[in-house]
């Protein structure tokens, strides 16, 4: 098959990391083009482990040099400088995915929750990366917008039971995330000495991805849920594991409407037992798992934070953007034991 | 001031241990005797960390024997082999700490989720080990029932807000432990290699802990809570840390109610910031946080299941039983870092 | 490229789980035949992260069965187990991987450290499957013994540098290994509560590993070496650390001397600052490094246990028994983060 | 008793919130001074876990302020820093427990491997802190260098040996330490995601701990002995376990030179199994094994590194220094499970 160039950007980070990792043995996908901020260091030397397997420099990103080299490239940016670098690139007709919040809200949700938009008019064509509900959108834009890990493991979980739910009832999302996800930047948190034997809740009801989770359902059920969510960090290094609560308004077979919900999704799981994250743990499969008690439900939903709920994410939408099927190149073996 | 003579039975687990822990320096608490189910071994063979520290044969366990030794007894034994020890014991005169479920919960309740009751007589009599609530109970009975470990830290988080909750609406609780708590018995769940790197839920909605939450609310506050409680696992030795949400009937400050419920009670902190498990680890300390979102709230409570969840409750009861000061003896020195 | 058939047998061990994860993806070996010693049980039952990624049922082990779908057959058994079976395959013309110690020693050295040897016959044309020194051998048999995981770090580490040794001087190998080397069988040793945090030496200088490395030593050097093995258990799930500590009889370059060593070889990097486990973990790459103190030399050998040290090298070491290069179907891509 | 009072400098760090610990409950002494480079800060914000423990406020750090509350000082400071402090302190008549590096070493030594000295007139009177070899001359100073943790756990478990060591043979000694070791200044070395999981050595054979083993030897056996060391991050929070490896010159019987050695040591144990870190963490024991094999012995020393490594050896020399048991106040609980 004839290989498509494609481009990383932000390749120190972890979600970077990850993203090089799926590349390095994708079978259509071939990279070309590696940069983050500074340049001036190889592969090897910012990631150790790829000594010997990768031998390609880092470049100082330039967005003409990358469009002379890659149809399509991967942001892993920060928020802000992902729009006005993803701007540069779609002009010159680079396709994009982006894995920051740039282009994942709605205009005024967006303004409300991090900065002025600038790049106001690719913004409107983006399409949302959740593979399972906007596919359409994702093969047939030039710019996808990466859910977040958090939105990804709760939307999967709760969508197929939206309809079903008891009107105004609060919606309680307990969210536990492994330390990658509070990337890279060296903080007391993320200590070893301080993580390590501990656990505890962070921006409890004000985390950014709620409003992310709030905007998505409203756009796919029309109902705008009383979402109320609390983020947690674990002491492990990738996996998270999402625990939905919701009151039902009537008496249904949760367990039956969530394995005929996703019957066709090859990377949507339906599990008998409860899920734990090692299992998806190096994958992009979201396992889910539902109980009820009486009007009560409970729904776990578990991902590979860096996966999918990040880089394999943005493989599988660039593989829809160039017309491949979405599990090419994908990982269904877990890192176990 | 004259020392009080005291037996410890069930010294194998980790409960058991941690009696002896603090038992050893307890200022008016004498150990003279220390059993378990088989004897013949001493207490450094049993508990290496305990080599030239106290040094004393474990006995095979009999009440006649523990009566002649001691005047009270702590029971760190599995849930039906203790009552009828316990039975034993009270007619030889012994006060009796259980930490076991056998005299937790009224009679009907108990033989719903465990077995036929062996000792209905005592049962009658017990308090519920919880100080803050049944200090009188526990200061006035020879026999005391230690709570368990989730009921203490939900308790202790969700007694304050009963009186403001929306009728009818669900409690959701989502509790996460360290793996002490699931005890000394091995099994697959409880190998390093499957629980490092992993955390799951078990027993959702259909663990034991759930109705005696229920019955305790009920008497404390004459409310039939909705309670929905799912369990977790972390990879972490000990510790736990109970997530509770509830929806409130009116507005109100949560903070200040909590402030103002316990501003009299040594051994719970009500914090600012959200807790973690980290600090009350190697404490008898439960430290709450709370957060709302419109009516919408989240109270996170922490506790050692180890000490307050289970051996310094016991003795904080054992305390108040021979009318000593509550705080005789336990630590509020965390194991941090 | 015409498909080669081969089985797993031993399953349900993590090198049974690891030899399937790294099949499931082989380009050339198709997997026909996978057992147990009990069968009636799916793949997907055993190992629940292989849930719809192979559905394959679990045999009881037959030679005859296995035989008649399989060229090659990898033996995850124990030792003595593996031995009767590995024999009737061989009678059956299958070639054989044995991940046991059944074949790793000679005659005198098995029957010494182990048990009678039951298949003295093949034991004969074994071939010892350390590919960087075996590799014409194991090209040219059809029974390969798959070395133990600390054989493997210590050797690759220890044998550029015997001819430089000083004449009876101690070799001291402090070997660390991750909790999976310790198996699925559970034992108190193995628990989350007693390991984490913790760390300790066991068989000093008893271990089953250390006549394997004192015969592949002399059989590759023609010098009795002194070895001295202590294995530590840490608190890791996969991955061995090994330092070897030797005494110089000249000054050398010892870096020069590695490095000129390993330079044609494909899975040994020779680094430049202190390895680490992380960046072997999930690769079949030993990481080499070296320093000098006069003339005593610490060189540090790091690998992932379960693969490097197990089921990876089974792999490449079928691979050359098939006439396949070495590398067909090997992960370069390590777990990191 | 009449109470001594004594004051903290250098609280944010490990060490100080070790000492905080240890002083709070210690029957004698009485933490009237604690500060740090700053001030303006209460314990309970320094360190969260003392909410409602100690209520004291943080000083900015100044001798005379100091001297006119306290009689002893604990100096838990980086080196450089301390000695000109302890300078000041000294000449005000306050006794000083110093546990940087700073007096540890001669002269000639210290400035080799640090800087310059500013503190030579006192460095000659400084005795070292490692209570089971110098206590007369401890009882009989007015400043004490606590030794370094490394240092303190090797030459515990060497000295015994040292008179039976083969001449000029290496010591090869093979440290692992927690995390806490490293303090907690951030960097990428002691993040979650980076040691978790993860092992590896640091400095081998250049690390500053080395000159003070090499020294204190001398000094005690006379022997100018070969030592090599390496040390190794461990992914605990605390505890370390030190190996070390010694050739012998005739053969004797290890474990009855090491019983007979530490007869009379409070807190030395030396055990019939390997060592655990788990059996010291929380303790001033150090536990100690040997293993001989021919002329090679392995012995395997156990200590907390923040408390036997360095805060409670620091309380220990402070109760000799000033007539009291060195066992007042000192822990031999550990923190198990």
């Amino acid at each position: 098959m004839k290989k498509i160039d494609v481009a990383i950007v932000g390749a120190s980070g972890y979600t970077g990391l990850e993203l090089l990792k799926i590349l390095i043995n994708h079978p259509v996908f071939n990279i070309t083009y590696v940069a983050n901020s500074t340049g001036g260091i190889s592969v090897s030397e910012l990631h150790p482990s790829l000594d010997s397997v990768l031998d390609m420099d880092i470049k100082k990103v330039d967005a003409k040099e990358l469009a002379s080299v890659a149809q399509l490239a991967f942001l892993a940016l920060p928020h802000k400088t992902s729009m006005s670098f993803a701007k540069e690139l779609l002009a010159l007709d680079v396709k994009v995915v982006d894995l920051s919040a740039d282009y994942r809200l709605k205009l005024e949700t967006y303004e409300e929750y991090y900065c002025p938009h600038e790049d106001k008019e690719n913004l409107k064509f983006a399409a949302y990366g959740l593979a399972e509900f906007y596919e359409d959108q994702i093969k047939n834009t030039k710019l996808v917008a990466n859910p977040g890990c958090y939105p990804t493991a709760t939307l999967l979980g709760l969508l197929p039971f939206v309809p079903y739910m008891k009107k105004d009832t609060n919606i309680f999302i307990d969210a536990k995330s492994g330390l990658s996800g509070a990337g890279k930047k060296l903080s007391d948190t993320t200590t070893f000495v301080n993580i390590s034997e501990n656990t505890f809740a962070y921006n409890p009801f004000k985390h950014r991805h709620a409003p992310e989770i709030k905007e998505k359902v409203l756009e796919l059920t029309d109902i705008d849920a009383k979402i109320n969510f609390v983020p947690s960090l674990l002491p492990v290094i990738r996996g998270m594991l999402v625990s939905i609560y919701i009151t039902l308004d009537e008496v249904c077979d949760a367990k039956q409407i969530l394995k005929e919900f996703y019957k066709d999704d090859e990377f949507v799981r339906v599990k008998d037992n409860p899920v734990n994250i090692k299992d998806t743990s190096g994958t992009h499969f979201c396992d889910l798992y539902v109980e009820q008690n009486g009007d009560a439900v409970f729904i776990s939903s578990s991902i590979d934070n860096l996966l999918r709920g990040a880089s394999s994410a943005a493989v599988v939408n660039a593989n829809l953007m160039c017309g491949l099927e979405q599990s090419i190149g994908i990982s269904k073996i877990a890192y176990v034991p």
